[in-house]
């Protein structure tokens, strides 16, 4: 195996040498592009794009034949887990994930188990490697999972909640119940990550996107531990190539040299946290990915040249930063921003200029 | 004038000594006490019981009959100064506030004034000067308003949002709009705060709800800036007796030192920084606020008590410390909870126990 003929975004995980400033975003293959919405009206449901390989190939291509991205994710959804250990996901029209069976009964909790990635989410695996295929080491290939937290919250929540109240009752009153789903979460997510570099994928990352609602405490009790455990679990390397990972926990800025201290390769930051001072608190631990507020890209293509500018000198010229966005880009993004932003980040940070 | 009976709370925040740490509740006085949901269903709706100086008297003073709390704040809400310059409040059922006129236009925020606080907010001075003679020197008052950060989502949004997607275009766009739309929100914040303090408030605090929501550079530019604005203009003391300042950026951990520096007496903290560092890190500037998770209030007395505790045990003992939930009191806590909650703040901190 050798790394694709555009490995600067590898390059910058292990904070190589780079020429440029690599870039990607966060659901960068999703609603705000045209020929997105096309292939999900054909697919009939977002989740039947995702269990279907081949269109959820198609859409992971989608975004880098307009943009020249550093890297391709791998579509799917962070609840294909939870799904695999029955739990029954399906979305409602404008409302969001649920499950038909969310996590309450102590018997339920006590039975659950880890699902074995290529029987039970073969369609995942099978999506990573046609994607690789379809690549042709043009591109690294990244491959994800939620956190066991934010997939807990998912699973006891039934949904998406605006205050956690039913998780989070649970971890204050029945942490041992709490536990056990996490570290059953934890083992499934393991698997599922291994089982996806297997399959193809150069890199992986982890989405917290909750562990932010949690105090101080239980952030790294509850989401933190279990990250750390994940990263200690994950092959180093395949085919001979070492496989990065990320963590990245939304409203995490404050808990940075915690989060550094995991193991992982590089740390996804928001917007909240300037990129210099979070370097100077990291040291070369590890490499950074951000952060531009998504809501730049709301204004015009010289804006978002100004805004991406700012991100980048905060940085630094040091190698070591991904450009990406703080979160996912929403679904009302002008994709001509978007092509100015790729655009800005490339001629801004390209070296010697 | 003198200091209340119980001036716990009062000297708390001055750092000085104190006997035990006092607690008083963010939206303590709310829909999670039946006496409350009582008042509202008479006044007929949320705006006139905000509007009605004896009923908003009344709702105030609940709470202090059934839990041994250290303090009173002022029942209001904090659109009030938006909807005196003539935005329309509403509430549509369910649905939180909302204005029938959001700034857009650029006239519009041209023409924006700030309202005389004696004369178009009339009703929120008759209900600090009532809520005095009622209170009759036991507890302190503290009265309070929306930070102008705040205030303008609200304001260009017209309600609440999830992305502040059109306040954050004006802000990357137009960023001379905003700037207008803050600075004369933040003369009309000063007067209006002045006016409370006039009346008779002991102390105020500025709520930031949404200053979580911007980038680091933006939350100075264009929320802390007009904060410390506000404290600069703050009459300092009135009948004699100093009257301290509360700051409170939901989500603004990150920024404890930029926040401590604004000459504020104290700095309120959601559940998602530690006490004991955030102690260390703003030495003995500011008194600190905060910081229980409000979630922990749908367990149990006994574990409320051990929570408690433990918020109680990250700050230490020294002075200077005043406890609260670190967001408002959900509408569906038990109030039995939160009397476990009193108990165990002043009876765990009571000094030489």
């Amino acid at each position: 195996m050798t790394r694709p003929a555009n490995d600067t975004f590898l390059r910058a995980l292990l904070r190589e040498p780079v020429e440029y400033t690599p870039i990607w975003l966060m659901r960068q293959a999703g609603r705000y592009l045209p020929e997105y919405n096309e292939t999900r009206r054909r697919a009939g449901s977002f989740l039947n794009l995702c269990k279907n390989p081949h269109l959820a190939c198609e859409v992971t291509l989608q975004p880098l034949a307009r943009f020249e991205l550093d890297a391709a994710i791998l579509f799917s959804d962070i609840l294909t887990v939870p799904d695999a250990m029955g739990l029954g996901l399906y979305f409602a029209e404008g409302e969001g994930p649920k499950f038909e069976r969310p996590l309450r009964d102590e018997w339920e909790i006590r039975d659950l188990t880890a699902p074995d990635p290529n029987v039970h989410l073969r369609y995942v695996m099978d999506a990573v490697a046609e994607i690789r295929r379809a690549l042709n080491n043009t591109l690294p290939l990244i491959g994800f999972s939620g956190s066991p937290w934010t997939l807990a919250c998912y699973m006891v929540e039934g949904g998406s909640s605006s205050d956690y109240r039913t998780v989070k009752t649970m971890l204050y009153d029945r942490p041992d119940l709490l536990h056990r789903i996490l570290d059953v979460t934890t083992t499934a997510v393991i698997s599922y990550l291994n089982a996806q570099i297997e399959s193809g994928a150069q890199a992986v990352m982890i989405f917290d996107s909750w562990g932010g609602a949690l105090s101080h405490a239980a952030y790294r009790e509850f989401s933190l531990n279990y990250m750390e455990r994940i990263i200690a679990g994950l092959k180093r390397s395949h085919g001979g190539e070492r496989v990065p990972s990320i963590l990245f926990t939304k409203g995490g800025g404050q808990w940075l040299e915690a989060i550094a201290a995991t193991g992982c390769d590089a740390v996804g930051l928001d917007w909240t946290t300037d990129l210099g001072e979070a370097r100077q608190r990291v040291g070369d631990r590890v490499a950074l990915q951000g952060n531009l507020d998504p809501m730049v890209l709301f204004t015009s293509p010289e804006k978002v040249a100004v805004e991406a500018r700012r991100v980048l000198d905060s940085y630094g010229s040091e190698t070591g930063h991904i450009f990406n966005l703080g979160h996912g880009i929403s679904q009302f993004t002008p994709p001509e921003n978007v092509a100015a932003l790729v655009h800005a980040v490339h001629s801004h940070s390209r070296r010697g200029s």
